[in-house]
């Protein structure tokens, strides 16, 4: 019998096959490479907002969107149209170039190297968080055409909204409620049941674990969270970023090592921006745990996922979990 | 400068870029066709669970899927997995199979067609909601490999499922606010607004409309709804579904004519299941409006989409229900 499974945090209902599939069953269609990369053109750059290196030496580069979303000039401009509501584009939207090789990942160039593009996204969040008119940061990457990718030069995003993010709203409000409920933290208490579950742990450091969440919506997915409570990225300690780092060189190289070159993305869900406002101390999210949310795009969704928020996992998490650790 | 746009009823927001761009701008890669097609095969079906038309020349059949995801078999078996919670995947999962040709799509075929297609979508809600273990009868259609399609054979999909899966939690809960502050249906509310706009509006006819709602996920996404308020899906009347049926096909028809055999999905939004249990008649859903959410898949989504529930559109919607009404 297959089995369904609840998402503690969102109340997302996911289902578990009962014949688990391995690696093999992933077809991963070849990315295609088109023309220049932009992001190997350095002259092209209009605005360099960080640099984490020397000039001529740099590791990690964080240059505006070439073809912004969001804006950093202007007003919000709420206002209604019609029974609607709209506003101005106003936000930021920045590439994150996370070495000087366009065919040479962070995860290739050892620790160092993803130490130094963590980095950028904690200083990101940090710059960003000074802007009142911004409400959340969003760090992210897409990596192969299939997972949404805009460059195959390897790269990460930031998008900072005025709004909270209606995915995020979700998860904060998941958080207080059980919190309200339990007076802990959801995400302390999963990480604890998962540490003392111990089957769907894929890596575990002094600081940080990852691990095969219980109710994922794809098959191989991957959450990799601190084990001190905190809300803010920002506020992540130097130790904790280095085990960060070794993670995500662990977890990138064992994916690779099962799937070769595989589409993915990853999220980091940390605490809006905390500039009170007037009625929104209560959304600041001290209940709130920061945490990497790694999707492997193995799969494509359907008419099923789109309408109903419900996902069919060819592969358990159990053994997912069992497959990267001994890869 | 973009805009910012919120969904009325989910509180989504989205990127409307300025510069619209027309149907040459998305490229759909061409489907893959594989091996033999099992519903070809008639001697094959285990079980046939309805039939419309004549035993040697039936137009539509509705067979369980050969590989179910949910069972009709067993109980619930609601239990808690440590600090989780899991059920038994008792279900529903059905194939409509929606012509007797393995290429020639009902909207080829014409209306007698189509209409003994959406007949067989209202027959099996009707017939799925006599079991009081289903709480919903989601019916949907994914076309091309791109959009999750699990055969090239014309085909949709009926999944009944035990719980009410999140996204229409989210919709029964954002209709229902609404109406508790307007005493108005949120859908008849967008109708109306819709219908004196008229620029979003892609077909009208004496009993249904499609437009592209002011907030979409996907370019050219568009929403087929009935003008007379009805939540129930099964309770719609034969002159409804006379027109949906040539809505579908008109659509279609056009879609085709911009972008070729594009991938796409479309939902059926329906009430749920509305058995009476205890604590649950205030969520029967009489404040609900069924609908069809029909999803282009023409763009890959990402991190941004994935970790934000923010979507970014090429194309406004008034300009693609320009291009749908033109074409």
């Amino acid at each position: 019998m297959h089995e369904l499974r609840k998402d503690l945090l969102l109340g997302r209902w996911v289902v578990v096959l009962k014949d688990s599939k391995g690696p093999d069953y992933y077809y991963i269609p070849s990315p295609e490479e088109t023309g220049e990369c932009l992001l190997c053109q350095e002259k092209s750059f209009s605005k360099e907002i960080l640099r984490i290196g020397e000039v001529d030496s740099w590791k990690v580069k964080v240059i505006p969107n070439p073809e912004p979303v969001l804006r950093v000039e202007g007003e919000l401009g709420r206002r209604g149209v019609g029974i609607y509501d709209a506003m101005n584009s106003v936000g930021a939207n920045e590439i994150i170039i996370e070495s000087p090789y366009h065919d040479k990942t962070p995860e290739e160039l050892g620790l160092e190297q993803m130490r130094a593009v963590i980095e950028a996204y904690k200083l990101r969040i940090e710059d960003l968080h000074k802007d009142a008119r911004l409400r959340y940061v969003l760090v992210y990457k897409n990596h192969g055409r299939l997972a949404g990718a805009q460059f195959n030069h390897p790269h990460s995003s930031v998008m900072a909204t005025p709004i909270i993010p209606k995915r995020l709203k979700e998860e904060l409000d998941g958080a207080k409620q059980y919190y309200g409920y339990k007076e802990r933290c959801i995400f302390c208490d999963i990480m604890h049941e998962e540490i003392s579950k111990v089957s769907r742990i894929v890596l575990e450091t002094s600081h940080m674990i990852a691990f095969c969440p219980f109710a994922p919506r794809f098959p191989f997915e991957v959450w990799i969270m601190p084990k001190r409570h905190n809300c803010a990225f920002q506020e992540t300690s130097k130790e904790e970023l280095d085990d960060l780092s070794h993670i995500m060189i662990e977890l990138l190289r064992k994916l690779k090592a099962l799937f070769g070159d595989l589409p993915y993305n990853y999220v980091l869900h940390t605490a809006p921006n905390r500039i009170p406002r007037r009625n929104h101390w209560h959304t600041l999210g001290d209940d709130f745990h920061w945490h990497i949310e790694f999707m492997p795009r193995l799969q494509r969704t359907g008419g099923f996922e789109w309408g109903s928020g419900f996902y069919i996992l060819q592969t358990s998490p159990e053994d997912a979990a069992k497959f990267l650790r001994e890869v």
